[in-house]
């Protein structure tokens, strides 16, 4: 069971959170339970460190900030002691979460999960902290984003749990942002593929590193409230598709930025210096289209999140020395539109049907991406809301009943 | 160097706290440095805890609590990179200070140093968190009161330090408490054995633990204020006495509560049921006299912090039917007033001229306790100011200028 921040954002609902904990052990369940910081806290800590130094060693940052989980640990075991129950709370490095050593955002390289074993044995639930683990040089390290979900979802395989429930502040997986979409469907199932899909294209309600862990370890995942009783979604290796239905769900990402290089030089070896440069600039780039070539010359686009707009267009600029090109241009306030569905490569026309329903919406189509499972199309950010509940009742997606929109977005 | 948590209690403080720091490494110092939990960190923590639970496991507990000092030395270690020198910040577990299993009051068994060591050869400024150690169960431990000066001693002694310079909120240990005595003079030096008197009686500068740590180990220590330059005074094993003077300082401890046991029948062992059975509800008994013996019956009067009146005269009245006595009496609202020196047991009239003092304020003395190098006498509380006023001259330690006298008192 993992409770994100703010789950346990309150005294309350670390109380709240600590009955959940005893029902399902009283259902007979042996039960471990990993928790982010409480609420607020992590941001505190960093104001905090920006008042000592704006620029603090990550190893510092790393010090300060697991702080937040082993308090949250703390509490919640004292909440399940004062309902009768034995629990026991341990920070990443005493279940042996080992990592490298990348501060802020370390890999897990291998769990010793004996101690966990061991307390689980004398009938304990057992409450780790998230976020955290420890590198072989007694190093205290972070996971960086969905962190928690990691840690959670790296235990259940270590110590080959039935089930991993993720519990955050929607009910589930939905069949786009229910936040636009009011009769968005909860989803019962999905395929650990579809959930990465959705989870990279920005329906952040569980993190892509989380869900790939999760796929190769091939631990069960459920999405479930942690305000509600409802049954959540069921994350696995092959989820059934309800019949006829090609499209899981629709997602979207909405700060994205367009860069064009135009009349670039056509030979070998332009393009990998491009995105080199910008890999070492840590700029993340996403849709890349290169258009035909003509007279030796050719024009190629590729996306970026919009915050790294300005930075890469200043790298792409600087590499006027290394190949000649006639003209960079830009353009923010994109947005990138998916569809996502296992069922897609067996059914055709999906990508078609995606197309035309955007274009009945008066809107021009700039980029288009496709993978076996999704298809993603760049557009004007003018009218996402529009093409979105287009294309989710286009698709069948329409749920009969509204859905249950919780709170804020959580951060670990 | 060990600094308080009133010494870090806010970024501005912290700062200082750094600079300080950095100033004693360019004068060609190795630093390592002890830190407490900022301010009043501790106790918000454990207002939290109560509210989970009004009475957390203690394991628990020194999970949430050790937190406090994390952030403390992950802080400070920013603060110290960000005047351009290198500090590391460690955990008591990741230093290698190795407790019993007594959570909320762990003692240290062994300090493995090397990290320390290491990371001094390599030029670092260490930071280290104080008041906190692991069992070899790497369970999180804390050593319970004054454990951050004991711990700042004991790191002290396992690396050979030079010297360990306790920073405070007051600029040394006075011959007196200098909010009574404007007068009260800072002494340059003082002995192991003294100190100890002193921090036991209540001059609450050192936590005897830590005198006692240092006098076991002979670690020279020096204690000073955090917030001026002044010199401070020297704790060691011989310190030198002014010329004629027998007393060092005068203490006092406020809270003192005395309970009568009358008429009780004079046979073996009564006094050690008596002693055992406060010992098992861990009531601490200090002062202890008992009166001549008349027709088999005995008189014995005790005294115990004014908070466990209450408790101790039910556990005296629990004795009746181990042995017999006629009546229990207790009275609350007396003081301990104790002279110290190390001088006394060569100067004959010391005792006399303290009793003769008091009895001179028109206050009469009800208990009396001796020692080689202290005179303790139980007196009514009425008139404690003008008690120590009076002896502080009698015995010649008026200060010709009046003391610094700092911030409120730190609690690690």
């Amino acid at each position: 069971m993992k409770f994100g921040g703010s789950s346990v954002g309150t005294v309350e609902r670390m109380k709240h959170v600590a009955q959940r904990i005893v029902d399902k052990k009283q259902q007979g369940h042996q039960c471990v339970v990993v928790v982010s910081a409480m609420g607020d806290t992590t941001d505190e800590l960093i104001d905090l460190s920006r008042q000592l130094n704006e620029r603090p060693p990550a190893r510092e940052m790393d010090m300060l900030l697991t702080t937040g989980e082993q308090v949250s640990v703390a509490l919640l075991s004292m909440a399940i002691h004062a309902l009768g129950h034995e629990a026991v709370s341990y920070t990443g490095w005493q279940v042996g979460m080992m990592t490298d050593g990348t501060h802020g955002k370390a890999r897990i390289k291998d769990i010793k999960a004996h101690k966990i074993r061991e307390a689980l044995a004398k009938g304990n639930i057992v409450i780790v902290a998230g976020f955290q683990g420890m590198t072989e040089d007694q190093e205290i390290t972070t996971l960086g984003r969905g962190g928690s979900d990691t840690t959670a979802v790296a235990l259940a395989a270590a110590i080959g749990a039935d089930l991993c429930e993720i519990y955050t502040d929607v009910d589930g997986v939905y069949s786009t942002d229910p936040r636009i979409v009011r009769k968005a469907r909860k989803l019962n199932e999905i395929s650990y593929d579809e959930m990465l899909e959705l989870a990279f294209l920005g329906a952040a309600v569980l993190h892509p590193r989380a869900v790939e862990y999760a796929k190769h370890y091939k631990v069960r995942l459920v999405v479930r409230s942690s305000f509600t009783n409802h049954e959540g979604t069921l994350v696995k290796e092959e989820a059934v598709m309800e019949q006829g239905a090609a499209v899981r769900g629709i997602a979207y990402d909405k700060n994205v930025a367009k860069i064009s290089i135009l009349g670039a030089e056509d030979r070998p070896g332009v393009l990998a210096k491009v995105f080199t440069a910008l890999a070492e600039e840590k700029i993340d780039v996403d849709v890349i289209v290169q258009s035909g070539v003509k007279d030796g010359r050719a024009d190629f686009s590729f996306t970026v999140s919009g915050a790294d707009l300005e930075k890469a267009v200043e790298v792409v600029k600087g590499l006027k020395g290394e190949f000649d090109f006639e003209d960079v241009r830009s353009e923010s306030g994109l947005v990138k539109v998916s569809i996502v569905g296992a069922g897609m490569v067996s059914t055709p026309g999906v990508a078609a049907k995606m197309f035309d329903t955007i274009y009945r919406q008066g809107v021009s189509i700039q980029m288009v991406s496709t993978s076996e499972i999704k298809v993603s199309c760049i557009v004007s950010g003018e009218n996402l809301t529009e093409i979105i509940l287009a294309l989710h009742s286009a698709f069948g997606l329409d749920a009969s009943t509204e859905a249950f929109v919780g709170g804020p977005k959580e951060r670990r």
